[in-house]
């Protein structure tokens, strides 16, 4: 009550809205955490610099702080922090002071924590408003607390504190949005039974930190120059790069939790990489679009897997977690403090381009930086130093926003001089000072166009008028949020027990972090010194590739990833064989899943096979149109042959599809395929065939008991499948027996027992078919897991 | 007969035959042009080297030095010549000077010019070997004379001086072998007469070179460390140089009909590029498989375009033809003294790697090299100067053939410290001193591992030693040279009349001879300062491209290049446009010559086009299998489809080829290709149709008066061609013109006449089907090139 009075009081006594303001309404803005170390820090400074900028025109505002804390202590801390706000060096003292008095009048603190609490507050919104006769035109309650405390304050908002219709609500929220996809979704399907999805304003400070929201507009404003090169035949590697030197030391309580990937990586560094990737939308000022543009973006990103990191962790870090959590002498943490991770975008554009993501703690100096290198497409005839001099066009070439700290010391962007003099907006940047003793990634400064912000603003101030101005653009939507939770889980996931490289810290990690891309992974340049970590279990690396026999025949077994990476080696020299032989390679291939991993290795790590000779034939086929994602083809299309170069010629789909319906008899579907094996293949004998293994011992689309292919003549057959889809074509036993080679890829637990049975029965393909799998005259070789060996 | 007579006292008197030496037989060496300029620098001391090294073992040997010139004064100049001869340092005093004794007395000289001379030294060659009891080994004349005196002697050889049966004969040739492909076979032919193909040795001295004669062992002996980085995804170029500080004066009689692309590139160069690319034999001594290997690399590279080289003249050449040819004053030669090639290879290994070919006269310095220059892969997370220290993965990575001179001033190899090091053999090559100061190619020479011959050798004397032994491998073989000249020819002949650019020499060059790559094109990369040469004739880019009207439609024209990368322009925007709108773009293709520039313009410079999107489709067909060469499709998959990236299901070729069978009728394969438009392409209207038009005013395949296709409801139609193969299939005129854009590409004088007719004709589609061509609510637009337009 005394509150509100003294709201009351402000309103009529002091800075009143002007009729100009008032008349597109008011707005009230609730900072939830209002004495909280972001807010402090931060967002009341942003909410003063909102208010200087808005003061003379627009909406009216209050700004009202909530707590926990009890009323009388609550508005001391508040107004502690409120005395302390300052204005610009370029805002004159006088009018500093006038504003600063005006908004602390214009501000008051609430205790909120039970539903009587909310219900009070938007009373008094109510109230304020009707006495004021002003209209009210939006309410944004800003989320500076923990995350355990969303639902409840969301559930009070939603249902106590909506302004009336027509008015907007924004709710901002702060992460961690989620540890993972799961909690991820989990948290949002909560929020949105409280917010519509345009009320919700999820913050990645990195979204306000100027150099990083120039991205887009500065692809916009210089797509003259950009266009031809912004592609993977100019770009040569992207690096987007936060080193801290500080370390996780007070912070272990979260940090543990989360690590440097979920810390820094999925969120600040993910969004550059959008930024940088994503096609332009024709307007870059409508959030609409430029959010569609983003989501199109992830959708392009290729998978990533364990071997797409390079985790460190800086050594005092245990000791760290161990004193501040308590824990025993013997706990080992293997969260990452330092992380570097290699991602491919499969869009045309950037296809076969690395985007290096790095951060760490602990490290030799702090920066924040998205560099854009590209290839060196000029030769010069001159010698070395006659080269060098001027803006030769051997020199390198790159693009740099730089984010802030480092030997800059500001955030700025940087082009280099051989390509364009860029376009840049003189409201908001303008040229830098030379600093011509000071180097930039190998480059005296001078290389570079280099431009600072007009005036620097901390990204939160950036953010919170963002917000004002319903800028959505600036924020994670929740589709945002979950493609790139989808993208990252999966590494997590994989990297979950992995022991992390231990670093001394600063500039004693020396080469240590050093790492670079081989085979499409990364790997740390320098071999491990030391073990540091104890205990570490066995890793499947540990083991090696077993040579053994398996039903007469050769065996491999290995872990499943070193197995799939033996097959694919021993396919490639098979096929160079092949080629070097008969000038080509008939590859019959199978369904299922097994595979799949396969095709990824030969798709990413066989550069050297011989796709142009090569012949694809299909072991079996689902009766389903050739581009149903059922169908075998598709999924051999999609996670190999859209990724190599086989002739359109030499691809042998099996042709379950005629006369526009599927595997029907009489159209002779079968007869077709024989025919074409036979008229290309000589002998109708393939090179190598591979083939899996069910639970229940079928191979190919060869079923116990089945009625065709296990026996006869019949090259190519029609069969019919247990589970659906029922209906099959799959070459023969016979066929597949004249093969020079055949290969059995059987991988997994749930291969166990039927890998242990069929090991010890006879030649008996009636009831399981993989049992008659015997080259007369070739040769057969079991690639078994040690899961599916050994359970 | 006096010569004779001193040649028998010397072999009666002086060193004669070891036992050992005599019982392997003798042989015999003519040097024909005995006292020419060659002969006098490198031969004889090349012959002298052969004698020192094989003198204690093996053959004996006779010296016998020809020319026109007549007996007495002939063998004064010669003597003159040998007198200099001298033994390298290592040699000690005495043993040089016996050496040089022997030498003198087993060499003399013949006047070579009348048949009888020939068939003299026949004779005496014969009479020496019973005398001395002694078995003919072989007979190498090295021809060191100009290349119109080649088929007499040749002639002469062939019908006198043949060893008898169990001998070998070795001719020895010099260039220039030809001037294109057409005279380089003509000379191939007539040799060919006279000669087998083991008997000649075409020598390129470059393969004399320590440096580019150890490009292949050395891939060889460092297998290990090659085999995972020598291939397209860790090259990032690869640079072969012959940078020289000499002009060509006092040689313009020869130079002003060569040029340095005949001169440096066609044979020198190339054959370093070709030992770089080839794929490595299993052994690399067995010289069959390297010139297998070697023929094989040659068919990978692709073919070169005007564009693919930048041409440089050095300013004072002018003066110095008209001086020494004395031309008029107006004379302007053409010929370029400086050239930089982009060169292609195709191959799996080397897609997309530049290699870049580049030699000139009056540079600023003279060097040769041949440097493979490796991608970073590494990222090194420390600040500048810690990244630089010690054998950081973040530095430069190359492997350099030093051939010669620069900097260095020997032949070397280097192998960056941070890639490995390489296996080098101890007999030949050794560690060279450090030299702390000294840079190459931007990096100290300190982060290399720098190799140098164990004795240096003249390339003249290596070569000598390899005729010797046999090594074909270190010459140019018949199909090697043609493989050569049919790869630059093509580049020769579209760049014959073009203007170099003109520089003026040495340091001065500047930036003026930088390039650099554009679009799989090479360009200086600063602007012409002044227009040097006159006059100069109009060339097609001083044309604009014409935008009018024909036939009430939109006309585009221009020359054949600029108006094929309009239309490939427009074609993008047009899918880009599609794909946006609708998710896909169907586009359907005609067959013949003119689209074949197109779909390569498609395929090399339209990365952005939206080829996963895309559905192709063909306008006609031939009645051939696919991938028979006379068929459309095959044609549409060579130039373009196995470039880019389309799914295989969006790719629909015509079904012509139905039950083993061509074009049946009963076969319904238009029938089937109509379902196909039906169920995928809305509306059955093509996003857009590409035409082309013939002589005959025909369209697709529909021919004036054809039964089929100009009306009525059938889409896909079977018609007749008055041209084989004479059955087509194509889409009818009503299906055309449901289109939504159709573009008619009509180029060169051989459509002139149609082009003025059709432009004057209505509505005709019986007498001439193009003139039905009218969307009935879609856009055309006519792509005629000056030539068609203009005649």
């Amino acid at each position: 009550e005394m509150l509100r009075t003294a709201v009351c009081a402000v309103l009529l006594l002091g800075s009143l809205p002007s009729p100009a303001a008032a008349s597109q309404g008011h707005v009230s803005v609730i900072l939830l955490g209002a004495t909280g170390d972001l807010a402090r820090k931060y967002l009341w400074q942003g909410l003063f610099q909102l208010y200087r900028d808005h003061a003379s025109g627009g909406h009216s505002f209050t700004f009202h702080g909530a707590a926990l804390t009890a009323p009388e202590r609550g508005q001391r801390l508040m107004f502690d922090v409120l005395k302390k706000l300052s204005c610009p060096p370029d805002e004159p003292p006088d009018r500093c002071a006038v504003l600063k008095d005006q908004f602390l009048r214009l501000s008051q603190y609430h205790q909120l924590n039970t539903a009587e609490n909310y219900t009070a507050l938007n009373t008094e919104i109510e109230m304020l408003l009707r006495q004021e006769g002003l209209k009210e035109a939006g309410r944004i309650f800003y989320f500076s607390v923990p995350p355990f405390a969303y639902t409840d304050i969301a559930r009070h908002i939603n249902s106590s504190c909506r302004p009336p219709p027509g008015a907007w609500l924004r709710v901002v929220l702060e992460k961690p949005f989620g540890h993972d996809l799961e909690s991820a979704r989990e948290l949002a399907a909560e929020l949105a039974g409280f917010f519509r999805e345009e009320e919700m304003y999820r913050v990645d400070h990195y979204l306000g930190k100027q150099a990083v929201a120039h991205i887009l507009p500065f692809r916009d404003q210089n797509r003259q120059f950009l266009d031809p090169i912004w592609n993977r035949h100019h770009v040569e590697r992207v690096e987007i790069v936060l080193k801290e030197t500080v370390d996780a030391k007070g912070r272990t309580g979260f940090y543990e939790q989360y690590g440097v990937i979920r810390d820094v990586l999925q969120n600040h560094l993910t969004e550059a990489l959008l930024f940088l990737t994503m096609e332009l939308p024709g307007n870059v000022s409508s959030a609409g679009e430029v959010l569609q543009r983003k989501l199109q973006g992830f959708q392009s990103l290729r998978g990533l897997a364990k071997g797409s990191a390079v985790l460190g962790q800086y050594a005092a870090y245990g000791g760290h977690v161990r004193e501040e959590l308590q824990q025993a002498q013997g706990y080992v943490s293997t969260t990452p403090t330092f992380a570097g991770v290699l991602i491919h975008s499969d869009s045309l554009r950037w296809e076969g381009v690395p985007f290096l993501l790095t951060s760490g703690k602990a490290l030799d100096e702090r920066v924040g930086y998205v560099r854009v290198l590209f290839k060196n497409r000029a030769y010069c005839p001159q010698s070395g130093t006659l080269r060098d001099a001027g803006s030769s066009q051997c020199k390198a070439k790159q693009i740099i926003f730089y984010i802030g700290h480092g030997a800059l010391n500001t955030p700025a962007v940087l082009v280099s001089r051989n390509l364009f003099k860029p376009v840049m907006p003189a409201s908001s940047w303008k040229e830098a000072a030379v600093q011509p003793e000071l180097h930039v990634f190998g480059q005296p400064l001078s290389d570079y166009y280099v431009y600072s912000p007009v005036r620097e603003r901390d990204a939160y101030s950036v953010l919170i008028s963002n917000i004002y101005h319903g800028r959505k653009d600036f924020f994670i939507t929740t589709e945002n949020l979950l493609a790139s939770w989808e993208f990252w889980t999966p590494l997590l996931d994989s990297i979950s027990h992995q022991s992390p490289r231990l670093y001394p810290g600063g500039v004693e990690n020396q080469h240590l972090l050093d790492f670079e891309m081989v085979g499409g992974e990364l790997a740390f340049a320098l071999a491990e010194p030391i073990e540091l970590l104890q205990p570490k279990a066995p890793t499947p690396s540990d083991y090696k590739t077993i040579q053994a026999k398996y039903r007469q025949s050769p065996l491999v077994s290995a872990w499943a990833e070193e197995l799939v990476s033996q097959l694919a080696s021993d396919m490639e020299r098979a096929a160079s064989s092949a080629v070097a032989r008969a000038g080509h390679f008939h590859l019959a291939l199978s369904g299922g899943s097994s595979p799949v991993v396969l095709f990824q290795q030969l798709a990413r790590h066989h550069y050297a096979f011989p796709w142009r000779y090569t012949h694809i034939w299909l072991v079996d086929e689902r009766c389903v149109p050739l581009a149903d994602p059922e169908s075998n083809f598709f999924s051999l299309h999609n996670h190999l042959l859209q990724s190599v170069r086989v002739p359109y010629f030499n691809i042998h789909p099996m042709p379950v599809h005629l006369n526009q319906r599927l595997c029907v008899e009489e159209d002779r579907g079968t007869e077709l395929y024989a025919k074409e094996i036979a008229a290309l293949v000589a002998n109708a004998s393939f090179d190598l065939v591979l083939l899996g293994m069910g639970a229940d011992g079928h191979t190919a689309s060869l079923f116990p008991h089945s009625e065709n292919g296990l026996e006869g003549a019949q090259t190519v057959v029609l069969t019919e499948s247990p589970v659906k889809p029922h209906q099959r074509m799959s070459l023969s036993l016979p066929l597949i027996n004249r093969a020079r080679k055949v290969f059995v890829l059987v991988l997994g637990k749930g291969k166990h027992n039927i890998t242990s049975l069929i090991s010890r029965v006879g030649h008996e393909p009636r009831k399981w078919p993989i049992s008659g799998v015997s080259p007369s005259s070739g040769r057969l070789v079991w690639y078994v897991d040690y899961e599916a060996l050994l359970g």
